[in-house]
């Protein structure tokens, strides 16, 4: 959580944090402004001292919206910058960092943040180290760096916005299986009134358009895919493709609220009309393991922990795994969680190497998505819900969601 | 143009450029790997060479479907990598990254690019620096890199995708107004069948979902600014305001494709019902500027002399400009045009700095907008199309739609 940077910042020895870039689409920016809009800022943050906001004069109004202590990068005349630096650019702007520096007595360790074009970022803070005395840039690993660290956790309000956008999750789902519902098997595929095959592309402007009504956006895409492509995780679907009665369908959608804030990522597994004995067979055993290694949730647990435990049951009932078959393209092939925040994939780490430290802790928010796939069969399932770790030691599904495999529709 | 690349690399003195990063939002990436969708890459182009992709194991078919010679990372085995840097995570990329560099012969000045974040991309290549020999990285001004520069024209493809962002921001427009003019003027303001207020967010919220219908995003925002606001240039409308009859309304629309593509940018001033006598007025002296110096864009020219002009026309019609009155905060305030493709504002460059050398040349999309902007007085025009440089050196509107300033309705 926020209110652990500072003890975070302590044990990685930083003293500053310097965040870059723009206030939306950035999410270690986006979790000091929240839903503040700036086109580019600087906030630097001192160890157990509140952050700075470094701001464009025209941005002045908005900057002041954070709350933070606010400084106008206007208030540095760029001109005489300019001509300090002999006409250099990057020169000025050097110089501009080493002012700041100097004006709020920035020494030490300092920890450089925010998603920026790398080139400039890079040849600028190198020039910048050259120039400012005592002062040493840091870059820590992204899943490791305090920031990861604090984000791993989520207070009330974070978590409040995870589970609004939950609940608009779970209202385009309904969305979309009245939508196919609605339709008519023809061929073995689904058609509307018309006759016309609903192709995997329309559903997907459709979830868009759903998605977009109710405030939500969805720029890292919806995994919407049918037969031989559900058993490949990575695959999303093929826009030309039908929708297809009787196969196995995984539906995976994780928008994120407007301009790059909090997510949601929630993934059913459909058969529209019926399935077969084997794919009910397999959503049986998803579903087994499901409710059996969320039982075994428990602060304190080491996350890993969690990932073995989901193998080992998989194991014993007959599916290969990345336990004992690290490349297995067949079973369980992937990661049972992962954390879900500002990023769609965040700390905590659930692989089972024994490198991963992580542990269930109170604040977290993480997905819960135990998965078989055969792609050689044209079957898989997944199951994927979102789990908030309550301060009371408990866990929840933030919104919860029938796991039925089959839809019906008329006349299949 | 892509077609540049190699002549602008040799006159930067670069002996490669490192593109880092995801194939969606991502500018930079996006330019080589077009509608590819990979979740993190490395593309890597030595001067006079075709590029090569280095992907992740599991988007080999994606990777595959730009044509470039492609490399799966997974080939570099991580668990060698790791025992190699004594299980040092970020050591066994810098590993990775010498290489790479070793089998494809990298040397010299490298050019850094890519939307990343800066921490860890800045760590990791100080580690490659200091391991690898004869390697130097470089990294450019974002406006004047060898990308940016090759990116400032645009080939037959890439102005077919603006154009096309052209005709879906232009229905977009004309939806919006079809929707305000089938409400009723009311005390003022704008209210529907049933007697509502019709707020800015509702038009917003409409923008969106009529840009999702057509497949367009809208990362950016949108700009609709009733009075005081439309004349903050930077004021993108305030949610919980109506929509005012009679008030001017700067309405700047600036959608992207999908995952992060080609953008449009199109501005129209609107009053609902009526507009006072002044406002008529400023929309007449932008228009008379609009095409007067629309008529002096010719191949060759200084995008500098184009703003110094329309300063000089503004201020013959009485209006203070950033010409003689650098911080002015009314009249014509900004500069005439940017740059348009996968940014919103990229090269060229029109502002009329001596130190701008940027020229009109065949190829560049640029948007056009002369503006002028009355806050004190509640008035502002602002028009805007997006024009291309084409080859036969002509210049073209690249999505025409009228330029009225009333909107009508009935009973207004």
């Amino acid at each position: 959580m926020k209110s652990d940077i500072d003890r975070l910042m302590e044990e990685a020895d930083l003293d500053a944090l310097l965040v870059l870039g723009p206030t939306s689409y950035n999410p270690n920016m986006v979790y000091f402004t929240e839903r503040i809009h700036l086109t580019f800022g600087y906030l630097l943050k001192k160890r157990g001292q509140e952050p700075v906001l470094f701001h464009q004069s025209m941005e002045r109004e908005e900057a002041a919206n954070t709350g933070f202590e606010i400084k106008d990068l206007g208030d540095y005349s760029f001109e005489e910058l300019m001509s300090e630096s002999g006409g250099d650019q990057q020169g000025a702007v050097v110089l501009r960092y080493a002012r700041i520096f100097d004006e709020y007595k920035v020494q030490g360790r300092v920890g450089l943040y925010g998603k920026v074009e790398l080139g400039p970022g890079f040849s600028t803070m190198h020039r910048v180290a050259d120039v400012v005395q005592n002062v040493e840039f840091v870059g820590e690993l992204q899943d490791r760096s305090v920031l990861a660290r604090a984000r791993a956790t989520k207070d009330a309000g974070e978590v409040d916005r995870i589970r609004r956008m939950g609940e608009i999750t779970s209202a385009v789902v309904a969305d979309v299986a009245g939508f196919l519902t609605a339709h008519q098997p023809k061929n073995g595929h689904l058609v509307n009134r018309e006759g016309e095959v609903l192709t995997i592309g329309e559903v997907k402007r459709r979830i868009n358009l759903w998605l977009a009504m109710r405030g939500a956006e969805n720029p890292e895409g919806t995994i919407f895919a049918v037969g031989r492509d559900a058993g490949i995780p990575h695959s999303t679907g093929q826009d030309d493709q039908p929708v297809r009665v009787g196969a196995a369908i995984i539906f995976d959608l994780f928008p994120v609220e407007a301009r790059g804030g909090y997510f949601f990522d929630f993934t059913r597994t459909w058969a529209i009309g019926h399935a077969s004995d084997e794919l009910h067979q397999l959503h049986q055993d998803v579903l087994d393991v499901y409710n059996s290694v969320y039982g075994e949730l428990t602060a304190g647990k080491p996350c890993r922990d969690l990932q073995v435990m989901t193998c080992e049951r998989f194991e014993a009932k007959g599916h290969p795994t990345v336990l004992s078959s690290p490349n297995t393209q067949r079973g369980y092939v992937h990661s049972l969680a992962h954390g879900l925040g500002l990023d769609v994939h965040e700390a905590p780490n659930f692989w089972h190497h024994e490198s991963n430290k992580d542990v269930l802790t109170p604040g977290m928010v993480f997905t819960f998505e135990p998965g078989l796939y055969y792609p050689d069969r044209e079957i898989a399932v997944r199951l994927e819900d979102t789990v908030w770790a309550r301060p009371d030691g408990g866990f929840e599904v933030l919104v919860d969601y029938p796991k039925d495999l089959v839809l019906k529709v008329l006349g299949a």
